[in-house]
C-alpha cells in the first residue's frame, strides 16, 4: 500500500450524518445544533450529573516528548475505536486545534493516519467558531481598558503601565509580541506598550475550559484581573461592565462540538489551551458532557504527564470532582532512545541500550501517575522503526513494575490496533480502579503548593524564587488569591526547567522566575523559565505548500 | 401598544426551520449546510446565469443621510415582505452586519421594528463565521510578509518602509489604528510602523464582495498590491505564495448566507464592506445567487446614493453584467429637515419650511439615478413625528418630477405597511424598466472616471488632487492598474468632500488627498478628505448595557 497522506486518509473517509453519530449518544436530532452535516453543537441541558459519576474516565498522557509529539491524540481516537471494537460504547473528547500552527510547521492536529477524527480539514480551521469567539471575547475587554484610559465621563484611573491584560490572535505571528499602541496624537488612544498572545495562551480560554455552567461563565469573566488604578486597587473586567458582553460573544463556544471518528464513533471536541502555558486540556464541560453520554470516556492532557496530567489532576478533576480511572501513558520507541541519549538524527535507529538507558523518564511519570492513586497503563505507539527487542525490553521493564505495557496500532490500523490496549485499560477500570486523590489540596499555601509538585512529580530537589516572583507571591496574597490552583508554565521538553536536562534528571532545583495571575480562571501560574505566547513561523510556512481547487479539494494540509 | 425594542420584537418571532424558507426557493434540504435550525449556507451549485438575466433587481438606496442612518435595511426588508404580499416571490440580499459598532453606539445593523431579519442576535454577533474568516486571511497575509521580511533562507527584499498591507481587527479600537510592531530583538520580527483596520475595511473583504467564482477569488488574493522591495519592484501577495492558503481560510465564507424575514421570507445575507471607503454592498455571488431562485431581488447599498448606489451601478453591476430594474430611493423627513436647516435637537420638530428647503437634496439623487438610464421610486420612511403637510409636500414635489413617492411603513406595519410601495416598484420594473447604462467605463483613463463621477454626481466643479494623489497616479499607471474600477472614500454626510455643505452643495471642488490601490479587488481608491478605517467606542459603550441570562436570553442587543 502506497503511504497516503492524513488528509488523503481523511478525504477518502465517507462520513455519516452527524444525526447518526449522535445517535449512538441517545441523542435526538431535534437536541443538535448542526454545523454543516458533520459538525454539531451540543446543548448543556444533556449534562446528567448522575451520570457523570457513574461512568469511566480515562485519561491520555506520555512521557516526556520528543519536538515531533508521540501521538497522544492518535492514541486517544484509537483508543477509543478500539474500546468500541470490543463491546464498550466509547466516546473520545479532545482539545480544539489552534489554527495558526496548522500555518506554520505543525499543521493540523486532528490525530493521524487511521485514528483521526473528520472532516479533519474544518476541525483544523475555523472548526464551529469557538477560537474565533474567544478572541472577540479577549480583544473586546482590550477595547474596552484602552477606551477607558481616554475617557473623560467614565475613567477608572487604571495606570496603563500596569495592565496586564494582552491582546490576542489565533495565528503564529512574532511581529505582534511586543508592540506599541495609540500612537498617533489624541484621537488614537493613549499611547502603552502591549503585544498579543496566541489564542490558546488566552484567559478566556482557560476561563471557557474551566467554566461549569454559563452563570459560572460569566462570573469567572467578570473576575479577570487586568491591573491596578494610579492608586493602586485592582481593577477587574466587572469594573468595566464587560462580563455580560464578553459572555455574549461566547454564548455558543461554550456548547461542546459533536464530530465522528473515522470507524463513526462520537468525539466530542471542545476548547484547546496549551498545556505548557496554560491547563492543557479541553472544557469541563466537554469532559462531562461526554461522561454524561457514553460508558468510557477516552480523554487527552496536553505534552508529557508532568504538565497536561498534573493539571488534569490537581486542576481539572479536583474542581470539578472527576474520578479518572485509569491513565494511559503514551510512550514511543523513539522518544525514549532520545531519552536514552540519541540525538535527532538517530531517532530512528535502533538502539535497545539507549531504550533502556531512556526507560527511566517513562518509569518516573509511571510512579508519578500513582501518586494520584491511579493505575497506569502503558500504551507504546508503534513505529515502524520500532525492534521487537526494544518493544519486548518496555513491556518487561513494565511489567516489573507491575504496569501493562500493550502495543498500539491505531496509527496503521484504527481499531482493529487497539484491541489489546483497550482490554488493558477495561482490565484496570474495571479492576483495578479505586477513588484517585489529587496530590495538593488548593487550599494549602502557594508555596507548598508548588514546592510539592516541583518535587514529587518533577523530582527537583528545591525551588527557588526570582525578586519578581516573590514580589507575585506578595500581591497574589494581597489580592487574596492564595486558595487559586497552581498553573505551572515549564517547558515540555525536560521534568526540569531546562530543556537539556532530559532522561530522568537529578539534583536539579527549578526557578520561578514571575508569577502571573489569572483571576477568571482562580489560576496563578507560576513561570520557570522562559516561556513563549506567541510562536512565530518558520523560514518556509506551511501555508506554502497548500493548494484548494475550484470544488474545495484541499491539500498540503497535513 | 407599549413600544417595544427591536430586540424584543424579533425574540417574539416564532422562527421557521430554515429548511421551510429553503423550500420557498426550490432549494433542497440536503443542499443546505445548515448552522443551527435557522442559518445555513448555500451552495455555489445553485447560481443559474439565465435566471439571473430573468429575473429583477431592485437596488434600494438613499437620500444623503443623518447619522442615525435613514432606515434603508429596514425599507428593503419592509419591500420585500410587502412584494410577497402582494404575490410576487421576492427574495432580500443584504449586506453582513461588523461586529465593532454592535459593542459601540451604532448596535444591530439587522433591520428594525416589524422589519427585521432573523434571528437578530446571530446575525449582529459571529452570524456564521464569515467575518472572522476574512479576518484569518488578512492576517495570515501580514504574518507572512513579516516573516518574510526576517527570513534568511527566503527573503524577497521587501522594504519595510513600503507596506500597505494592514492588520484588521472586527472591533472598534481606536488605539490599534497606529501601531509599531516587531519590538523586543531579534526573535521578534522586524520593527515597524503598522495599523489595524476594521474589518469592513479589509481588502480581503472588498475581494469577497467582488469575486464571481472560487477561482476568481484565489486569483484576486494572489493579486492583492502589497508593497515594494528595496529595488522598486512590486510585490503581490502571490509572491509569498499565499492564495490558497487564504482561500483555504475563506472556503466556506465564500457560501451566501440564507436566513428569514419576520415574515418568514428569504433572506441572503453576504459580505459587507463600508461604503464610505469601500463598495458598500454584499457579494456578487450573493445577489447572483438571490436573482437564481427568485423572482424579485431587494437588494441594498451603503449611505447615499452617491457612495453605495453610485459604486452599486459603475463597478458591481458593470462587472458582474447585472441590470437593475428599479431603484428605490428612502428620504425621511427628519433627513430632509436636516438638508433644509434644522439642528439635530430639531429633527422631530415639524416645519414644512426644511423640508420644501431640504428637497434639493433628495432632487439631486433623483436626477443622478436616471443618468443610470434607471427609473427611481422614492420611499417615504415613515416617522411619528412626519406631518401630513409635510408628507404630501415630499409626494407632490416628486410627482413633478415624474417619480413616485410612497410612504413605507415597514417598521411599524411590516409587509401589510409596504404593499403601495411594493406596487410602486413592480410597476417600474414591468412597465418602465429599460436597460441600465453605466456612468463611466472602466477602460477611459483615472482622471476621466474620478472627474466623471465628482462632476456628475456629487455636483462638484473641479477635481484638485494633492501632490501626493499625483505621485500615487503615476505609480497606477506604473503598475498598469488604469483600468480598475473607482472606489471612491468619502464622507457619507454630504455631496460634497465637505461634511458641513449638507443639502444640494454648488460651486464646489473636491480635493484627491491620495490614491490608495487594492490589486485583488481591482479598485483604485481616491481618498477625499480624511477617511477613517478604525472607528472608536464611545465613552459608554454600548456593551455595558448588554446582558445575557443563563437560558441564553440578551438583551441591550439594539
Amino acid at each position: 500500500m502506497a503511504h497516503l497522506t492524513d488528509i488523503e486518509i481523511a478525504q477518502a473517509k465517507e462520513l455519516q450524518h452527524i444525526k447518526h453519530i449522535a445517535n449512538k449518544l441517545q441523542v435526538r436530532e431535534d437536541d443538535l445544533e448542526m454545523y454543516g452535516k458533520y459538525k454539531a453543537k451540543l446543548p448543556l441541558s444533556l449534562i446528567d450529573e448522575n451520570k457523570i459519576k457513574e461512568n469511566n474516565l480515562v485519561l491520555v498522557t506520555a512521557l516526556t516528548p520528543t519536538p515531533a509529539g508521540e501521538g497522544k491524540t492518535t492514541v486517544s481516537i484509537g483508543l477509543t475505536e478500539g474500546l468500541n471494537k470490543v463491546g464498550k460504547q466509547a466516546t473520545v473528547v479532545l482539545r480544539e486545534p489552534s489554527l495558526g500552527p496548522v500555518f506554520g510547521i505543525k499543521g493540523g492536529a486532528a490525530g493521524g493516519g487511521y485514528s483521526q477524527v473528520v472532516p479533519m480539514e474544518d476541525i483544523n480551521l475555523h472548526f464551529t467558531g469557538d477560537f474565533n469567539a474567544i478572541e472577540k471575547a479577549n480583544n473586546l475587554l482590550s477595547a474596552l481598558i484602552d477606551n477607558n484610559l481616554q475617557s473623560r465621563t467614565n475613567n477608572l484611573n487604571i495606570d496603563p503601565r500596569t495592565i496586564l491584560w494582552k491582546r490576542v490572535i489565533d495565528m503564529n505571528d512574532r511581529s505582534l509580541r511586543q508592540i506599541t499602541i495609540g500612537l498617533g496624537g489624541t484621537a488614537n488612544g493613549i499611547p502603552r506598550e502591549d503585544g498579543f498572545n496566541i489564542t490558546p495562551a488566552s484567559e478566556v480560554m482557560a476561563i471557557l475550559c474551566m467554566a461549569t455552567s454559563f452563570d459560572d461563565l460569566k462570573e469567572r469573566l467578570g473576575n479577570i484581573f487586568i491591573g491596578f488604578t494610579f492608586d493602586k486597587k485592582p481593577v477587574f473586567a466587572r469594573d468595566l461592565k464587560a462580563q455580560d458582553a464578553m459572555a455574549i460573544l461566547l454564548k455558543d463556544a461554550v456548547k461542546p462540538n459533536l464530530v465522528q471518528t473515522l470507524e463513526e464513533n462520537p468525539a466530542i471536541i471542545h476548547g484547546g489551551p496549551f498545556a505548557n502555558i496554560a491547563q492543557g486540556t479541553n472544557t469541563i464541560i466537554a469532559t462531562k458532557m461526554g461522561l454524561s453520554l457514553s460508558n468510557y470516556v477516552v480523554t487527552e492532557a496536553g505534552f508529557g504527564a508532568d504538565l497536561g496530567a498534573e493539571k488534569f489532576l490537581n486542576i481539572k478533576s479536583q474542581y470539578a470532582e472527576l474520578n479518572p480511572k485509569c491513565v494511559v501513558l503514551v510512550a514511543t520507541i523513539r522518544a525514549l532512545r532520545h531519552h536514552g541519549g540519541s540525538l535527532k538524527e538517530e531517532y530512528n535507529t535502533p538502539s535497545l541500550e539507549r531504550v533502556e538507558n531512556g526507560f527511566k523518564n517513562l518509569e518516573k511519570h509511571i510512579e508519578n501517575i500513582r501518586k494520584f492513586n491511579i493505575e497506569p497503563v502503558v500504551a507504546i505507539n508503534s513505529f515502524i522503526s520500532d525492534t521487537e527487542e526494544e518493544v519486548q525490553f518496555v513491556i518487561n521493564a513494565c511489567k516489573s513494575l507491575g504496569v501493562q505495557a500493550v502495543v498500539s496500532e491505531g496509527w496503521a490500523k484504527g481499531g482493529e490496533g487497539t484491541k489489546n490496549l483497550a482490554q488493558a485499560v477495561i482490565d484496570v477500570v474495571e479492576n483495578k480502579a479505586t477513588q484517585y486523590k489529587p496530590l495538593y489540596d488548593w487550599k494549602s499555601p502557594v508555596k507548598e503548593k508548588i514546592e510539592k509538585i516541583a518535587k514529587e512529580i518533577y523530582g527537583a530537589d528545591a525551588v527557588t524564587y526570582d525578586k519578581k516572583a516573590e514580589l507575585n507571591l506578595r500581591r497574589i496574597d494581597r489580592l487574596g488569591f492564595n486558595d487559586f490552583a497552581v498553573c505551572m508554565a515549564k517547558t515540555q521538553k525536560s521534568f526540569s526547567d531546562n530543556d537539556k536536562l532530559i532522561g530522568r534528571p537529578k539534583g536539579f532545583s527549578v526557578n520561578v522566575r514571575e508569577i502571573e495571575i489569572a483571576g477568571g480562571a482562580q489560576f496563578i501560574i507560576p513561570i520557570l523559565g522562559k516561556m513563549m505566547r506567541m510562536p512565530g513561523l518558520p523560514a518556509t510556512p506551511a501555508s506554502e505548500n497548500m493548494t484548494i481547487d475550484n470544488n474545495g479539494v484541499i491539500s498540503g494540509l497535513s
